[in-house]
């Protein structure tokens, strides 16, 4: 097991931060409250940088890159640090290189391509595109605050990926630099591409370890005319998930496919002293999204009322965007009226076959009636990409062990299921201890070796994904950020 | 330069041969037509293989590479050979690896997944499909012999891209072997994958040199209800090319969009003695399809012909099936009666930004005019993505120096107009000599490290992409090729 290069010594941490001072004076922040919010995610455990830099210039990042490889000094990029699994954490301290200032972009209306800057953030580009007619479909939940460019390092998906596919189907050029400052540009504003070895394809979802990319050219495709969405009750979860194999079989083709468990319902219902369909309580849900033209959503939707009528038990509809907003506003919910049952929440994004949801949900039962810990799972059914929770208290210790060995089953059950242990968030520090489950040793080996070549001295995000790490040795502190709900 | 291992030494090859014997004795071919049929694809550049093994399992293949990397004997991966660019040329002898037995498919209707052998040819998987009511649109013009292998292999395009994109955007997960024999899962039969480094699509478009892909798990759509074609003809090219950016200006969304140059309309209309568009002979012709529900199609093409009423002076629309596949037969004409003008006909795959499609046209008339050869084009427009052929004889030693000095200024002008040298293809053998104007140093020494890592033998397809080559010292064979039109 390699450790090269996990920490800089003092020494060349001074050396190199006297060259960055010649450099680029202005962008370097050692004050704590800097480092401080620059030392976690949204994961919540804190690791000290020695310096935070917040470049405004893609330029600027190859100063610090060069300097940085000189003196093998740990680089962690980051962008707005919402990221679940402390992918953008400094675990080894060193530098932090913070790219939301790389907020630049350009649409081009012919070629349907938007140029952006890492920085730029999820939804502000959402809102300019559609703007002019077009439509960047990836809607990861933290949209208004995640930037493109942490999207494209964990290859973030989202609710529309049923219909749309992740963000990786909408990046065709990747533009920045290598672990030495050297500059790349793999792929191009252009929608077909296959010059040399695909390393565009190989960063995205490469958590900042390979490379740090400054500007992305994303792929733009027409909006849609107009679009529909109704919520769906049934008696049971297994009915809800044949629903959902079901409308595939008959050719639906929803842009959004969610499904709540009765975990979840009852306790957002609990939450808010409110049943959502009067008469069953506690019911599984389905949230189902329509798009296309007029005609075609008219069409679709009639299609998807008549098959739902002998199998939901309830239905609603949203007429107007105010209706729509408050059928996603049960979903929103939901996730937070969780912390009703106990202040931590354990987020797993697995993915299994469709046609293995079903079982995946009598196991998260199993599971809750096993280590006696709320197991509410919502997400989107349309992708098999389930979010199953598991909910303790912190400063109980017997809960977090039993949330430990619950995760440590559940994640085996999934890879059991011929699914895969993450499906949007990535490793990261979290889900480092079932890399091995996932993955035999070749397949490891064979991504080390690809990290080895384009960074030798390992100083892009050090420790993440193939070192030893384990959440639970480590306490997480207490901290508002700002997508927090409570 | 490194030149590791590109020749096996006889005694290597006798070790292995002798290995391979007791293992695979019924896979191992080593007649002259084996080995000839499998020494050449579509550049017609021929390179003898000193085995030809025929696997009729993917575990075979693991049998296969473990000797080979033990014996350091080159292995060049094989399907169909309709490669264009000499990818599956095995340029240093040794083994060629035939995978066209791999082709076991199943079609999972509620995932929307096919998971197919790496031999199955690309038109029949769209033909099950179908059957099915889904969709698999990667349509490049080999469909009726490729294999899906090679078409992951090259990252394959095709006509439907401008709608529905390229081969990668349709892969979810590769099953096959390193190069050492070790097994790799780089995706599954999921819609989400984030776990661990992407090596899948890495190995998309790695021709070959980074593994072998013996099994693919693709994504399916819904089959759209109806098509509809559509053919313009416009005074000049760059009427044509406008009303490609207009129509994209305007919000349309055909799912093909092929320009075809007035120097390949008036050769196919000297080869037939047909007029295409009669009192507008030799215009410059937009074929285009759309596809949707029936009242979309409906909807668009009345929008699509207002649009064109007053940029096209003439058009022709296909209202059967039976119309439809004569529009089609005027753009394989073109293809075809372009070897009426020369014997040789050299087909690049270059892409330009949209808007820069214009000026190439230009260009490409500019170049006939200085190297005296004919330079008829045509192509994807809606991706920028335009054929560029340049018509020589072979056996005329200056039109093949006139022709040779063209394709080098052609590709400095694409390189120039911000794009890429090969959009479909791939570079192979055939566009080594433009690497270097495509990427920076520091780019391809990635790549190569990249190579390395994962082939430190240097067994996979060697000599290929970053090897010194030149096409034009080696002399094409004649022979015929299952695809050949004439």
């Amino acid at each position: 097991m390699r450790t090269k290069n996990l920490k800089a010594t003092p020494q060349q941490l001074a050396a190199a931060l006297e060259k960055l001072s010649e450099e680029l004076p202005t962008r370097i922040f050692t004050d704590e409250d800097s480092r401080f919010r620059a030392s976690l995610d949204n994961l919540r455990l804190s690791f000290l940088p020695d310096v935070v830099i917040k470049v405004q210039a893609a330029q600027e990042v190859q100063q610090v890159l060069k300097i940085a490889n000189e003196h093998t000094i740990p680089v962690t990029v980051r962008g707005a640090g919402s990221s679940a699994t402390g992918s953008s954490v400094p675990l080894h301290g060193g530098w932090v290189l913070d790219l939301s200032g790389l907020n630049s972009w350009e649409i081009d209306v012919v070629g349907r391509i938007a140029t952006v800057g890492a920085g730029v953030v999820t939804a502000d580009l959402q809102t300019q595109v559609e703007a002019v007619g077009l439509f960047f479909p990836p809607d990861p939940s933290s949209k208004k605050y995640s930037t493109i460019g942490g999207n494209v390092a964990c290859n973030a998906g989202g609710l529309r990926c049923v219909k749309y596919g992740v963000t990786r189907d909408y990046v065709l050029g990747l533009q920045g630099y290598l672990a030495d400052g050297s500059p790349f540009k793999f792929g191009l504003p252009l929608k077909k591409y296959v010059s040399g070895l695909n390393l565009r394809d190989l960063l995205i979802g490469s958590e900042g370890m390979l490379g740090v990319v400054t500007s992305i050219n994303l792929k733009l495709i027409p909006l849609p005319e107009q679009r529909w969405c109704g919520m769906f009750a049934f008696e049971a979860e297994s009915e809800a998930l044949d629903a959902v194999a079901g409308l595939f079989r008959v050719g639906g083709n929803p842009s959004i496919l969610e499904f709540l468990d009765q975990q979840t319902v009852t306790c957002a219902e609990n939450y808010t002293g409110k049943v959502i369909f009067e008469a069953h309580a506690g019911a599984a849900i389905l949230l189902i999204e329509l798009d296309g033209s007029a005609h075609d959503v008219a069409q679709q939707r009639e299609q998807l009322l008549d098959f739902m009528s002998d199998r939901a038990v309830g239905h609603r509809e949203a007429e107007t965007e105010g209706e729509a907003e408050a059928l996603w506003q049960v979903r929103r919910t939901c996730s937070q009226s969780m912390f009703s049952i106990a202040d931590t929440k354990l987020n797993e994004d697995v993915v299994v076959p469709l046609e293995k949801q079903a079982e995946l949900i009598r196991y998260t039962l199993a599971l809750k009636d096993e280590i006696g810990l709320a197991t509410p799972t919502f997400g989107h059914a349309g992708d098999g990409n389930l979010h199953v929770h598991i909910m303790y208290n912190r400063d109980c210790a017997s809960d977090a062990e039993k949330a430990k060995a619950g995760i440590q089953k559940l994640m085996q059950k999934v890879v059991d299921l011929g699914g895969v242990i993450t499906g949007e968030h990535g490793i990261g520090l979290a889900k480092i201890p079932f890399m091995s489950m996932q993955h035999s040793l070749a397949e490891i080996a064979a991504m080390r070796a690809v990290k080895d070549a384009l960074d030798p001295k390992g100083i892009l995000n050090p420790g993440k994904v193939f070192e030893p790490f384990e959440v639970w040795d480590h306490e997480a502190v207490k901290v508002e950020l700002p997508w927090d709900h409570r």
